[in-house]
C-alpha cells in the first residue's frame, strides 16, 4: 500500500490505493475544510503536493495553477507514496492562535495565585490581629474588605491552616487546603456578542467558552445608538451597565455549569471591548465620546471589585478592564495587537478587526496607527433578513457550483439551517460574485433560476430551504447592507496605507480578527473587496483577539503591562478628517473596488467563475 | 483704688477696696471654679496670694497651709496691691488642651486638600481621557470611582476650571472655584458615648462638636454585652453596625446643622474609639476579642470608603479608623497618649483614661505599657439611679457642707438639676466620704438627717430636689457600682506601676483623660481612691484625648504617622494573668484603699473634714 507524509506534521500513513487525500487527510486528524462534501466545488480543501504519484487533475479542477503543485484533496487519488503539505489556510483551526499566542510572548504569571499557609495560633504571648498574622505570613500588604469583616471566624474554622487566594498585594481569599482549582474569567465585552472563557488559573486552561448577544441589543445595535440611549434619561446609564452585567453573569454561570464549578472560585474578571462597552460596564458616562474630539472618561486599565458591578463570582473577586487607545480604538484592538504579537516585530504589517466596529491598525517601522469605522453588525451576522450569530444552525460557510447554481453549505453544529452567521454571509456574497448572480455594483441578477426569488419587488438568493420550509436568502438589501459594511473596512485599510505611504505589497503581514475572525475565509473576504489582495499564506486569523488578549491578561502580568505601552503608543487616525474618505469609502462600495487594479487575482477568478485559491 | 496683678497672665485690675478675689478674678475673665457660689465650702477657688495686702484667712479657711500663699479666692478681701497666681486646676479650662496639643508636636497637613486646576479643553490633537487630563494636572495617581463615572458631564459643565479635592493620592472630588471650605469629621464612638467633631480642614478650626448616646446601648451597657449580642444572631453584627453609623450620622448632620455647612463638603472622618467599637463600626467581626487571647480582626489604621458603611458625607469620602494596639487596648488609648505627647518626653508618667473602659499607660524609659480594665458605665454617669450623660442639666460638680451638709452643685447650663454625670458622681462620692457620711467601706452611715433617705431598706443620699420635686440622689448601690469602677481603675494604675518597678512618687506626670476627663475634679478622684495621691500640679487634663487625637490626626499627616507608632510600641499588659490582681483589686474597693499609707494626704484630709488642696 502506498504510505502518504503530511507536512508540516511529519505524519505517515499506509492508505489502499486510490484513497482521496481528503479522507486520507481527515483520518489522520488534519481536519481539512470542505463544504461542498469532495464535490470540487468549494475549493477549500487546497494542499499542496510535494512529490508523489497522484492522479491527473479533475475537470473540477480547471484553471488551477498546477506549476506550484496545488490539488483540490477531495480531487486528487493517491497512486503511489506521496508527500503533501496542508496549508494553514485550508485548516479547521479554530481557537488555536490563542495557546500559541501565550506560549510565543508571556510567561504564566497570573496576578492571582495560591499559596499555603500555616500560621502560628495567637497567644498571650502572640497577640498580633488575626489581619497581620495573615498578611505578615504571606508577605502581602492588604486584604479585601469583605474577608477582613470574617476573618475571625474563617481563621478559627480553618483551624489556621489554610489555603490563601492573593492578587497583587491584596488577600482576596482564605479557604480549606485541597486540590481545588481557582479561576478567572476573560469576557470579550462585543457591541453585538459577548465572550467569556472560563480559565483556570493553576494551569492556564481555556475549561469552558460560552457567547451569546449583548443585551443591550434592545436599545440600539451599534455604539451610536447606545450613547444616544445612555444620554437621554437618567436612569438610562444605569440600566445598560445592568443588560451587560446581566449577560455577563448568565455566560459565566453556564460556563461555570458547562466546567462544575462554583462561582465563589472565579477571582478575576478582566473585560476586553470597545471603548464605549467598557465604559457602559464600568457605569461611567459616555456622552463625550460621540462627538468631536471623541474623549473616553478612562483610558488606563480600572481595577475594581467585581462586587462592585454586581458580578456574580467570588465576593473578592477583582475586575478589570483592558486600556482603551481613544474613544473609538478600544481595548479590543489592544488584545488584538497583544494577540497578534504584530507590536513586537520588525516588520510592516496590518491588523484588521472584524466586527460591528470595524477597526484597522497598521505598524510601520516604529509607527503604530489605527482608525475605527462603523461597519454596523452585518458583519456579525446581524441586521439581515436571515442573519444571525454564530451558533448550532447558523450557516457558516458556503460555495455555489457555478453551472448548476447548487448551493453547498455547512451549519455550525451540521444541524438543520436557521439562518446565515458573518462568515457565511461573506462567502454567499463572493460565490455570488464568482457564480454571476451579482454584479460589480451589487445587484442581483435575474438569471431565471428558482433560487432567486422575488418578494416586494426585490430580488433575493436562496441559500437553503430549511426542515420547515423556511428559505433562507440573501436579499437584494441585505447585500446593500453588506456593501456598506465592507466599504468602511476596506476604506480604513487603504487609508491607514496611504497615511503611512505604503501599498499592500510593502507588508509582511496581515492579521484577521474579531468575533468571527477565525471563521472567515479570507479569500471570500478578498473576493468582495472588504480585505486588500494578498498573499494568502501570509495572512494570519487570530480569531477572537479582543477575548483572547484579556485570556492572556489574566494568566500573564507580562501581558497587562505590554497591553499598557500598546494602549499608549497607538496614533489615532479619525477618518472623518481625513479628506478623500467620503470618496474613497463611495470607491469602496463596489464589489471588489471601483478600481479593479487593486485586484487582478480577483477579477481574474471571478472572469474565469473560479474561487481565489492561493 | 488697690491694684491686682493676676499671674500668669500678668493682667492688672484696678479694684475697690475690699473686693473679693474671686469676682476680681472672674471680672477680669480668669473663670476660677466655684461650686458654693463663694460661701468657703466647695474649696474650688484656690488661689495663691504671692504678695499684697489680703484679709485674714476666714473661719472657712482653717487648716489651709497658709505657708505657701494658699487661699480661698471667695473668702479672700484685697486691701492693698495684691499679686495672686491661679492654679490650672482652680480654672475652668474645658477643651483647652486640645489647640495646645495639636500646635506643639504637629504640623497643619491634612490628608485632604484642595488645589485649584484650570484644565486644557480636548481637542483632536490632544485625545486624552477625561480622567488623564485631570490626573496628570494635579499630579495625582488615582481618583474616586464615583467621581470618575460622572466626570465627564462634571468637567464640562465647570468648564475646565475647578478646584480639586485630593487626599493623599487619590482625587475625591472636582467642583467650582469658590472660597468654600471643606471639612473632616474626627468620632470618638465610646462605648457609651459618641462625640463628634467637625473641623474645617482649610484652617484646622473645629466649627461644631456634638454628642450623644451611642445607639448600641440597648444591646447592652459594656463592650463585652455588645460582643454577646453580636455573636447571638446572624444579623447581630449589621444591627450594630447600623446603630453606631446612625448615631455618627445623626451627630454629623446635628453639626453640620449648626455650622450651617453641608454634608457634601465633608471629604473625610477619623474615627477613634475601643477596639470593639471600632471593629463593629467597620462591621468586623468581634468574637475572638472575647475570649483569652484577645485578638482583635485589625491593628493598623483602616482607611475605606464612608459611603461603605453609609456615612452620610460627601459621596466619595474617605473614612479611617485610628489604629488599635490590642483587643482591649484601643484607638483611643493611642489617641490620648498622642495628645498627650507622653511618648516624645523622656520621663516616667502615667496616664489614666476614666470610661466605660479604663485604660492605663506606663511610660517608663523607653517603655510603654498598657491595661484595659472594665470599669463599667458608672464612670460616664450611665448605670446608677440617678446618672446621666454630660448634658444639660446634669450635676457636674458638688460641695458639701461639713457642718450642716447643705449641697452645693452645679448643672450643665445652669439648668434644673435632672441626675448626676460622670464628674458629679465623684465629686459626690468624695464629698459624702469627707464629710462622714460614707464610711471607708462604703456604706451610708444613718447620721439621722433628712438628707439621708430610706428606700426599699437601703439608704441614699440626697443631693437635690428639683422643680418637678424629683428626688436626686446617691444610693447605696450606686456606692457599691462605683467602688468596683474605681478600684478597677486604681488597681490597674497599681499593678502597672509594680510591672515597671515604680512608685507614684517616680512619675513626672499623671494624664487624666475621657470623655468626661476633663471635668473631674482630680482632687475628688484621689479622694475617692480612683487614681493615686499625687500632686496636683503635675496631674494634667487632657479632655476628650479620644476625639481630640482624632482630630489631630484628620489635620495632620505626621500624627497619623505617630499614631501607628505608638500603637506599635505599647505592650499590652492583661491584669487578668497578674496573679495580685484580685486581691489588689478586693483592696481598692475601700475609700480610698486598704492601705491607707497610699493616701496620707488624702486620710488627713478626711479626718480632718477637709477637701485635698494642693
Ligand atoms: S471539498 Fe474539495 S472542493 Fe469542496
Ligand atoms: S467658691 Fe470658694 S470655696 Fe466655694
Amino acid at each position: 500500500m502506498p504510505v502518504v507524509t503530511v507536512q508540516p506534521e511529519g505524519v505517515r500513513i499506509k492508505v489502499p490505493h486510490g484513497s482521496d487525500l481528503l479522507t486520507v487527510l481527515r483520518n489522520v486528524g488534519v481536519n481539512v475544510e470542505s463544504v461542498c462534501g469532495g464535490r470540487g466545488v468549494c475549493k477549500k480543501c487546497i494542499v499542496e503536493v510535494v512529490s508523489g504519484s497522484i492522479s491527473e487533475p479533475s475537470s473540477a479542477e480547471t484553471g488551477i495553477d498546477f506549476s506550484q503543485g496545488i490539488r483540490l484533496a477531495c480531487q486528487t487519488k493517491v497512486l503511489g507514496d506521496t508527500v503533501v503539505k496542508v496549508p494553514q489556510a485550508s485548516r479547521q483551526t479554530k481557537g488555536k492562535i490563542l495557546e500559541k499566542g501565550v506560549a510565543a510572548g508571556f510567561d504564566f504569571s497570573p496576578a492571582v495565585k495560591l499559596v499555603n499557609v500555616r500560621l502560628e495560633p495567637p497567644s498571650l504571648k502572640d497577640q498580633r490581629s488575626d489581619m497581620e498574622r495573615l498578611l505578615e505570613s504571606v508577605e502581602v500588604a492588604s486584604i479585601d474588605s469583605l474577608l477582613l469583616k470574617r476573618l475571625p471566624s474563617r481563621l478559627r474554622e480553618l483551624g489556621w491552616e489554610l489555603e490563601a487566594i492573593i492578587r497583587d498585594d491584596e488577600v482576596l481569599d482564605v479557604r480549606p487546603r485541597s486540590n481545588r482549582d481557582l479561576y478567572g474569567v476573560a469576557v470579550d465585552v462585543g457591541t453585538t456578542t459577548v465572550v467569556v472563557y472560563l480559565v483556570s488559573l493553576k494551569n492556564g486552561r481555556i475549561v469552558s467558552v460560552k457567547s451569546d448577544y449583548n443585551g443591550q441589543i434592545v436599545h440600539g445595535d451599534d455604539v451610536i445608538s447606545r450613547i444616544t440611549y445612555a444620554v437621554k434619561g437618567y436612569d438610562n446609564l444605569k440600566i445598560l451597565q445592568n443588560k451587560i452585567v446581566e449577560t455577563v453573569n448568565r455566560l459565566v454561570r453556564a460556563a461555570l455549569d458547562d466546567a462544575g464549578c462554583a462561582s465563589s472560585d472565579v477571582y478575576e474578571a478582566i473585560f476586553s471591548g470597545n471603548t464605549v462597552m467598557l465604559s457602559l460596564l464600568y457605569g461611567a458616562e459616555v456622552s463625550a465620546i460621540a462627538s468631536a474630539p471623541y474623549v473616553p472618561p478612562f483610558r488606563s486599565s480600572l481595577c475594581f471589585k467585581a462586587r462592585e458591578i454586581g458580578l456574580e463570582t467570588n465576593s473578592s473577586a477583582v475586575a478589570c478592564t483592558l486600556p482603551v487607545v481613544s474613544g473609538y480604538v478600544g481595548g479590543d484592538v489592544v488584545a488584538d495587537i497583544m494577540v497578534s504579537g504584530m507590536h513586537r516585530r520588525d516588520e510592516n504589517s496590518m491588523l484588521i478587526d472584524l466586527g460591528t466596529n470595524g477597526e484597522v491598525v497598521l505598524k510601520s517601522r516604529g509607527l503604530m496607527l489605527a482608525a475605527s469605522t462603523a461597519a454596523g453588525p452585518a458583519i456579525e451576522g446581524a441586521g439581515l433578513s436571515n442573519g444571525m450569530r454564530g451558533m448550532e444552525g447558523a450557516i457558516e460557510s458556503v460555495s455555489i457550483d457555478v453551472e448548476t447554481y447548487d448551493v453547498y453549505f455547512k451549519t455550525i453544529g451540521g444541524k438543520d439551517p436557521r439562518g446565515i452567521c458573518g462568515s457565511g454571509v461573506v462567502d454567499s456574497i463572493a460565490w455570488m460574485l464568482i457564480s454571476g448572480i451579482l454584479d460589480q455594483r451589487g445587484r442581483i441578477v435575474d438569471l431565471g433560476i428558482p433560487r432567486i426569488v422575488k418578494t416586494n419587488d426585490a430580488k433575493a438568493f436562496t441559500l437553503a430551504v430549511n426542515s420547515d420550509g423556511r428559505r433562507i436568502c440573501v436579499t437584494q438589501s441585505d447585500v446593500r447592507v453588506f456593501q456598506l459594511a465592507k466599504a468602511a473596512v476596506f476604506s480604513a485599510c487603504l487609508l491607514l496605507l496611504k497615511k503611512a505611504g505604503l501599498a499592500p505589497r510593502d507588508l509582511s503581514k496581515i492579521y484577521i480578527a474579531g468575533a468571527f475572525g477565525n471563521y472567515v475565509d479570507p479569500r471570500s473576504a478578498m473576493v468582495v473587496g472588504m480585505i486588500p489582495e494578498f498573499p494568502l499564506e501570509k495572512i494570519v486569523q487570530i480569531g477572537n483577539g479582543s477575548g483572547h488578549g484579556a485570556v492572556m491578561s489574566l494568566l500573564s502580568k507580562k501581558a497587562r503591562g505590554e497591553a499598557e505601552l500598546i494602549a499608549r503608543k497607538i496614533k489615532v487616525v479619525d477618518l472623518n478628517t481625513v479628506r478623500e474618505f467620503q470618496s474613497e469609502f463611495i470607491d469602496s462600495t463596489l464589489f471588489p473596488h471601483r478600481r479593479r487594479e487593486m485586484f487582478p487575482k480577483v477579477i481574474d477568478a471571478i472572469g474565469r467563475r473560479m474561487p481565489l485559491l492561493g
